[in-house]
């Protein structure tokens, strides 16, 4: 048996859960010391909702000046977030609030780390430096899914070749996160599923590894995925059932928050890479987006961990094992894809309406070797042949 | 079904966890700006494993000025924590470093409390004040029980009048956590045992309660008691199993640190409550203590609540429900007693070596209700009468 990995667990947050857990926003955010606030959003529904108006208020009546910048799309735009770090400069915004879902907090750290360090933002999600520090953020999340706001961890597409790249750097955890799951009631059903999925990877990417394994750890992963998937088809029918939007959207911020990766070597995350690509290249729903890929990675990559893909199959698609291991692993795939199919996720790079070239594999496998440069995965390391392959299968 | 409960979850506790983890102590505590620290220990092992020269030595690379304070005894003695706020004043020492158990890091939380406010710390015990401040703390954890390395609280026992309180408060929660699986290896059996028995109260306090239960806190809960129960047992035959000793370490925080109680309704605590008089009174090992009531406990109230105990018992237990809900919930009642003797831990008072008589019983239950003013427990609220029937039913 592998020992397990040393690890760091670092989830500093302050998680405020329930219901009108926004209402105090304005008393809440002055214990941080914020003078002013750049209130950061991103489309209609939060203006809608009349949530945008009760954030405003709460802040005036705390005394708490603030600017907002809405506008932010799913698969966050770096020149949103060099708008918001000129803003926040010109008007010495000395905190953030995103008020949204991932990709809002994602805009939100990016625009911490660009108006905390010097020189162009997009430089460290090329890696090529490490931030110092980054201006306070705080959450009220609308969309359970990314799980940014317990994160270290933020994506952000660079419209200049579409780049879709991530950084992550504790320096960006939000001081608090208030996460009402009401306020997520009014999502599009496709939305909701695709959030779930993308819940369910990020402890998937962490549980399909190379290393030893805490049983704290699997036991934690594999109680997180049966819940996101009984309670996600629950909310098909009943999406405004409190309880099931309270566990998807609690799930969403424990999947990602470091507690699944434990004692592991940090994962896989090959799917996460093979779909930043798509994203970069094609603007889809992410959780979609892996939902799209994995079947195809699994298939491709499962004979190198044949016992964590039996056990998936055995502990959260709940299948009876047979003798043969690599029947059981299999046996967990189908049951997967099948889940996705059952909740409306697709299973196919076809399925998400688009119809990818031999041309168009080569550009996404060139881009997310960046240019024959690197693997990706653990559990497998892809090059830049092997992710082809695998766009080819998931076609 | 009743809904969840709304929670604030907030654990900034940074987790350094694995082989060697205490080697860069001198570099880390130098990153939290401290000057000059005081190391709080216990007794002989941390200076017979030479941990503590370890640490003394890495803080003095690290240009770290340090005095200590050692002879911490386990239910930490309010007179210990006078000494260290005094010491700290008089040196201006402006950290603490707990080496130890939770005794060692509950006194270095109350002497953290004294040092930064005026008046006399016992206050905060005796819920007379509120801390406004705390100075800022952190742990080299050698003993896998008390989960004070990660919670707000702290538990002292004043020597007049031997009364043992808790005082919660989140400004103590540690600023890191060290924490080596091999620092545990010399361990004593009986302690080992014991301190498995408390980082399954902690969780087993919470999972029985009067509120709606999300399926995500049930299911980490029910991992973590199986992961505890499992790996206990083989630390009786293999203390220096790196694994088991690794997965009770981490279930000892996760079980403490709030998690376990997303939801709910905060948890029962009548067990704490009982054992912490009779750990006032007689110097019982904690997690014996809890043993010794905890079944007692369990007969008394489980009707309130046989659908908790039920699922305890099927779900950790590991037992076949039958058709009747109070049976099933005895037998979990029976195996979970069943499951402390095969470990070595008692089931009654008289177990722990102690004779009550009636007039200890009548002292113990006026103590615990301080003085007939309060009720304990969620389950069953319980008064004077209640508590002496427990302990009576415990003997």
């Amino acid at each position: 048996m592998k020992s397990f990995e040393n690890f760091e667990y670092f989830t500093p947050t302050k998680v405020i859960f329930g219901k009108n857990a926004e209402q105090e926003i304005g008393t809440l955010i002055k214990t941080f010391g914020a003078k002013k606030v750049l209130i950061h959003y991103g489309g209609g529904s939060v203006t809608k909702s009349g949530l945008l108006d009760r954030v405003c208020a709460s802040l005036t009546e705390a005394g708490i000046a603030y600017i907002t910048l809405g506008g932010v799309v799913p698969n966050p735009r770096l020149s949103k977030v060099h708008e918001g770090i000129n803003l926040c400069r010109r008007e010495q915004a000395d905190f953030i609030l995103a008020v949204g879902g991932g990709s809002v907090i994602d805009s939100a750290k990016a625009i911490g780390y660009g108006v905390a360090n010097d020189g162009d933002v997009w430089d460290f999600y090329e890696k090529k430096r490490t931030a110092s520090a980054c201006l306070p953020i705080g959450a009220i999340l609308t969309i359970a899914a990314a799980g940014s706001e317990m994160s270290n961890s933020s994506v952000i597409t660079n419209e200049n070749g579409w780049l879709k790249r991530g950084y992550s750097n504790n320096l960006s955890r939000c001081k608090f996160a208030i996460m009402n799951p009401e306020l997520t009631y009014t999502l599009p059903d496709y939305q909701t599923q695709s959030g779930c999925v993308d819940i369910m990877m990020h402890t998937l990417e962490r549980y399909l590894n190379q290393s030893g394994n805490m049983e704290m750890t699997d036991g934690i992963s594999e109680t997180l995925l049966r819940t996101v998937m009984k309670n996600a088809k629950i909310l098909k029918t009943d999406p405004n059932n409190y309880e099931a939007r309270a566990e998807v959207m609690w799930a969403g911020s424990l999947s990602h928050n470091g507690l699944t990766g434990c004692g592991t070597d940090g994962g896989d995350w090959a799917s996460h890479q093979l779909e930043h690509e798509l994203g970069g290249m094609f603007d889809v729903a992410h959780g979609a987006g892996l939902a799209a890929v994995w079947g195809s990675w699994a298939r491709y990559v499962f004979h190198d961990r044949i016992d964590r893909f039996a056990k998936l199959a055995a502990n959260v698609l709940m299948l009876t094992p047979t003798d043969d291991p690599t029947q059981n692993a299999l046996a967990g795939i189908e049951a997967m894809e099948a889940y996705f199919h059952s909740v409306g996720m697709p299973t196919s790079i076809h399925d998400l309406g688009i119809d990818l070239s031999e041309e168009q594999i080569m550009t996404l496998a060139d881009k997310c070797s960046f240019g024959c440069t690197r693997t990706i995965g653990i559990v497998r390391k892809l090059d830049t042949e092997d992710i082809a392959n695998i766009y080819r299968m998931a076609k």
